[in-house]
């Protein structure tokens, strides 16, 4: 059945359906199998087929959290068997979403494969919220890290001294659990503790709330915070206040 | 009348329609008024309402670009009028696209206003050339920054030395005249001239393609390229080249 089947990378966008691109709706729509997790938006699995085979990797018995290799398996072999399946993510599948080495899983095994880029968290949690991650005058750049592994974690890439100079906006995805250390390391690198701060909870969903302080006091404020969340430091984040609530 | 009517913020996303939100759909389709302009997927134009009005601020007399102050205008006193306007943008209309203003102007105006986010063609358009922003192993950040104004110009906020510093991929929107000057600021500061870097030109769009190369050597090789296109520069543009022509 090889070449019959194939893989769509689908980004689900932050949580909202309606967030999820049109195209991506209609892949959920035909698709013959879904694989997913806890981070997608779940609410657009009503757009799918009656028969649709759902796959929860974080559900997968043997722990909770399927690994890498084997999603990238899943999606292989389901393809392989002739099927559309969908792969669909929370925000974008490219930003922190592995979506790069699902793409080389499938390539590597000759499967066709599409990709739907989504609405990034990063971007559309702090725009939910009134705050612009670019503006006329304030600034010209953004900078998205993952707070997964904290400043000086032997798997960081990210130069938090370099990035405090950089004169961008700087947003934290996935760093709840590490917001102190970085907020600690961009004051290290000489970016002033009074710069804006806040941080968007539940962005796009009914439960979106904000929380609004500076950069030495953003951790602490926000310490009672469960994800999703996203922080967003600079003076951008001044700007907030305007329109919580205005979501899609 | 006032009270009634409503502005509503549409991200575009980088060019195909598909890749236009559901709920960016509905707002189109429910528009009295569409303020619009070059950058915008003007396709999707086809989805609104027979008799909607629709603004192209780049085609207004007096000046090819109608200035921001005026834009704002058109949109608040359409909503005084009672009418429901979409501010339909390309990409997301709070990166580099003067979103936070038209919040603000209508905000300051006493407009309902609503924000609908879009997918980025910062993410998007290398994302459907097979480059992912972030993958693990090579970088936990990417940074955004407009080439509008080049390094050193007076009105940059941006330090590239910093930023070539910062350990994140780079991706300049607008930057076709000015990708040379901000390769060179990169080089200068420290990032290496061998680092990967592709341009993607039209992404999402039939026409999209990618040009592969290093920083030191991108803006030559894309001497010749049209607007719109993205650059990107970092580890991850050596993904590039697996999925060319995989679009939404």
């Amino acid at each position: 059945m090889l070449g019959t089947g194939s893989v769509t990378l689908v980004g689900g966008g932050p949580g909202d359906p309606g967030l999820i691109t049109v195209a991506g709706r209609a892949a959920i729509e035909t698709a013959d199998v879904i694989v997913t997790d806890r981070l997608a938006p779940l609410a657009a699995l009503a757009w799918a087929r009656p028969d649709v085979e759902v796959v929860d990797v974080a559900k997968i018995p043997g722990g909770r959290s399927t690994s890498q290799a084997d999603i990238n398996q899943i999606l292989v072999e389901q393809a392989k068997s002739g099927r559309h399946v969908v792969r669909l993510k929370g925000g974008d599948n490219f930003v922190f979403g592995r979506g790069g080495e699902e793409l080389l899983a499938c390539h590597d095994a000759g499967i066709q494969t599409r990709v739907i880029p989504g609405v990034t968290s990063a971007i559309a949690a702090p725009a939910l919220a009134g705050i612009p991650v670019t503006h006329r005058g304030l600034t010209q750049g953004f900078t998205v890290v993952s707070g997964h592994v904290p400043p000086g974690h032997p798997e960081s890439t990210i130069d938090y001294a370099a990035l405090a100079a950089s004169g961008t906006t700087i947003v934290v995805l996935m760093g709840v659990r590490t917001l102190g250390a970085i907020c600690a390391a961009l004051v290290s690198g000489g970016l002033p503790a009074d710069t804006p701060a806040a941080v968007v909870a539940d962005g796009s969903l009914p439960s979106q709330h904000v929380v609004r302080a500076t950069l030495g006091t953003i951790a602490d404020t926000t310490a009672g915070i469960k994800p999703p969340a996203v922080a967003v430091i600079g003076d951008v984040a001044q700007i907030a206040g305007l329109t919580d609530g205005h979501r899609a």
